[in-house]
């Protein structure tokens, strides 16, 4: 049996059964193994960043690693970004990347990099396969770390000369244990139980991670019930489930200083998966934590932990393990379809369109700021952000998502200017049928450095400013760029043709993609 | 004045005055400071590779370095394929990347990452600049770097504080004085003169780099007149001028069996610029170095040398300073719009239809694979292919060839698997107005693939092998692609309406794409 041909045993023994793919010459052997092994489905992308983007969003559903094949250290390059955004969304994803043959490398070649060295960044574990007997154990390895808690992004290149070579069988192993989930720390558990005792109304909870899946923040909703403190999360969240008959948890504003009048009033923050709040980037005179000064941060678990566990402890130290969860009421904002096209009455109108188990990636930047309170009355659903801020996440995600949470409708909301980074995933839409509808919200324009340029003091822009930040000259068509990818696609200019557009493409149940003109 | 505008002044005052950006929050400072400071061209691009590659091709045209703008970390890393493939072509490039002020970065914000790890793999040098007294220098160092001989990937990495933060005034410098040029190695000179005035009709000389710019390679061709050695260049160079009156110089071919064959009766091999060959691939049981076993390899002159000054000695030291340059009698390949379309009949319409001193930039992959020969006697034009391997170089360097050569027509030559990577280069060629044709040969295939399958000895393959090479489902639409970024397309079916569609786009002087079906 080749090398290749153990990777991809092993692979799917130990329960990873999905590639996302763009492989060259160097993956071919793997490639050709998936003839001969059932068992694995390879999806393929046209750029390295739908690949690796799909694995995030396939993790983030299914909360297990799906393994990507990437050619030689440039296609790992083209990759880098979504991997960046699945590090910090703590994705577990195994990335096998292609290498020249070991004998090969030192002729330096055209392709020839320094793979570890590309992978390193945006990676927590990087391994080279040195022989074909241990391909393996190296890919258990890989295999266990992208499947622990924290979840890793391990990536395992593979010279082409031990994909090709005849290797040891495959071993009868099997599945990697889960690791053990440590229990909470004791001492910062006593600590937030005794602000939520004694000072409530002054303590914020702040969820992140996996605290803000149903599960575990409807033990936040009771904790709030009982003591009266706050409950908000993270700006940023891998998959928050939400809507009706859930508690609600609003998100961190973005803008510095939203957020920080919004933490002013807490001298009391616990951490639960998240993260000492930081302003996303530093402004002149503006500061960079955003907790009022002086207030105590208690971090009550990390990644490492079991949110819904730690949340339960916690409810059980102030008493709140009776009651019914706080829910909305189901109300949703009113007539969007009858108001002028905006941010409101989008808002309105997908609240009222997102069905039942929906997906919704949101990668909508400046359009969606103000999504979040009005949605939290939809039908339940999981809300996905990008982590890393690295755009061009969404579409991909999408793709990822559909894969892992087959039988579900994914809603992808885009700016213009970021769906344009990864657009390609709209191919592999179309060819893998995914019920995924695109909205691309189209105002022309970077619209967020609008912002960002008063916000940074570099002074009202003049022309040539405003000229990097405008993407009218040409105008993107991107009811001509969906069909161009095979896609059906509309136009909506009025929130009645949203209203109608969005529920005709959710109920087709195959990939479209609407434009918002705005 | 900001450090922003310190290094916009800097970069100008010392001839770098054209920018590819894809800025971000981090980089408003920079753009901000265009308002105030003229000189400086900024071309927007909407995704990174488009950037990198388009400093590519500016500098193979102007062999003058120009500016990248870049957003942090994953920003840079969307760029790295294009740099690679700069890098390989020895291409100077500065890169200006934004990265968090410096007190935010232990606040491990989202789009935190270690930005210098990202460049180094990719760059010849990278420096974070560490205060804004600094700027001016440390921009003046990136552009010596970026200017030399060899030149290089000089990545200057800029903290949002010492963008914002007020500087010290722009040094009155003088541009950096260009690095003297080494003469050639006199025993290695020696020992090429040797070989060619005993054993000429078994000595190859083998050009690279700057060798195939006209002015070196006629030299060749007056050394290869008088003694009758043979001639060839690399498979991959950044610029190579030819067609009509001009010596002819053959690339030397892609696979391992037809190289080797074409190698194997050299028994002296005299490099200019060039590496000792070897397969872009490792294959079991081909070799990796091409020559023939035993032959002697003469390494005359590197890229730190004037290539047209060292084939002028060695024309010397043979002999042959006299004489006219061979060169071909125009003849092309005749009728190739009478024919079917395929690979012969497209190699001749574009014969035909090459206009005098075009620039061609050939990403055509499996399909363009003889249009060396059949091109020779065209107008005379340049001819520029991919030094790195990495595909998405194409569309993105014909942005740039086009910004560094005014006047002259670019007709990119793409498949249409590779221009997938990178088709964001579309818009910014409707953008800037830039006299662009692309021509997309449409496979639908990853067709290069299906001959390494079998090259790398993994088999004939099965149904799930070929579906990973094959892009029909769904087909790509590259009229409506293009069309979507604003560019007037059409499409092809026959050489008659290639050769009828070719004239018209060229005439038009605007961008244009040309679907080719094949």
């Amino acid at each position: 049996m080749t090398g290749a041909e153990v990777l991809v045993h092993t692979l799917v023994q130990n329960g990873v059964d999905v590639c996302f793919a763009n492989p060259g010459t160097s993956e071919m052997h793997f490639v050709s193994a998936l003839d001969r092994i059932d068992g694995m489905r390879c999806v393929l992308g046209l750029f390295e960043g739908v690949v690796t983007g799909a694995a995030d969003g396939y993790y983030r559903m299914t909360q297990r690693p799906a393994a990507t094949l990437l050619h030689l250290g440039p296609g790992l390059a083209n990759g880098l970004a979504n991997l960046h955004n699945a590090k910090k969304a703590r994705s577990g994803i195994v990335n096998i990347v292609g290498d020249h043959a070991t004998a090969h490398l030192g002729l330096n070649a055209p392709l020839t990099s320094d793979v570890e060295a590309v992978a390193a960044p945006m990676s927590n574990w990087v391994h080279t396969i040195p022989s074909v007997e241990t391909v393996a154990g190296d890919c258990m390895e890989a295999v266990r770390r992208a499947s622990g808690r924290p979840a890793e992004i391990a990536t395992l290149i593979l010279p082409a000369d031990k994909a090709w070579s005849a290797g040891a069988a495959v071993p009868a192993a099997p599945r990697p244990a889960a690791a053990g989930v440590p229990p909470p720390d004791s001492s910062a558990l006593a600590a937030a139980v005794d602000a939520l005792r004694h000072r409530a109304s002054s303590t914020l909870l702040l969820l992140g991670g996996r605290a803000v899946h149903a599960d575990a923040a409807d033990w936040a909703g009771r904790i709030a019930a009982a003591t009266g403190c706050a409950v908000m999360s993270e700006f940023y969240v891998p998959r928050q489930q939400r809507g009706r008959g859930r508690f609600p948890v609003s998100r961190l504003p973005y803008s510095v200083d939203a957020a920080t009048a919004a933490l002013a009033r807490f001298d009391h923050i616990i951490l639960v998966e998240a993260a000492d709040p930081v302003a996303f980037f530093a402004y002149p005179g503006k500061p960079g934590r955003l907790s009022a000064p002086g207030s105590r941060i208690i971090g009550l678990s990390g990644p490492e932990h079991d949110a819904q566990e730690v949340l339960r402890a916690l409810a059980e130290g102030v008493g709140a393990t009776r009651g019914a969860v706080p829910a909305p009421d189901g109300n949703i904002p009113a007539a969007g379809a009858d108001q002028p096209l905006d941010a409101a009455s989008i808002a309105a109108v997908l609240a009222a369109c997102i069905p039942e188990q929906a997906i919704v990636v949101d990668e909508a930047i400046s359009t969606g700021r103000n999504f979040d309170r009005a949605t939290q009355g939809a039908a339940p659903h999981d809300w996905l952000t990008n982590m890393g801020g690295a755009i061009g996440y969404g579409l991909p995600v999408a793709v990822g998502a559909a894969i892992g949470a087959p039988g579900r409708k994914v809603i992808a909301l885009e700016g213009d200017g970021s769906a344009m980074y990864t657009p390609q995933a709209l191919w592999t839409m179309v060819r893998e049928s995914l019920d995924v509808t695109v909205v691309v919200f189209a105002n022309r324009s970077y619209q967020i450095l609008h912002g960002e340029l008063a916000n940074v003091g570099a002074g009202a822009p003049g022309a040539r400013a405003i000229d990097m930040l405008t993407l009218d000259r040409p105008v993107l068509d991107w009811v001509f760029l969906a069909r161009g990818m095979g896609m059906a696609a509309t136009r909506a200019c009025s929130a009645r043709e949203l209203d109608r557009q969005l529920r005709a493409a959710l109920a087709s149940g195959g990939p479209s993609l609407i434009e918002v003109c705005l």
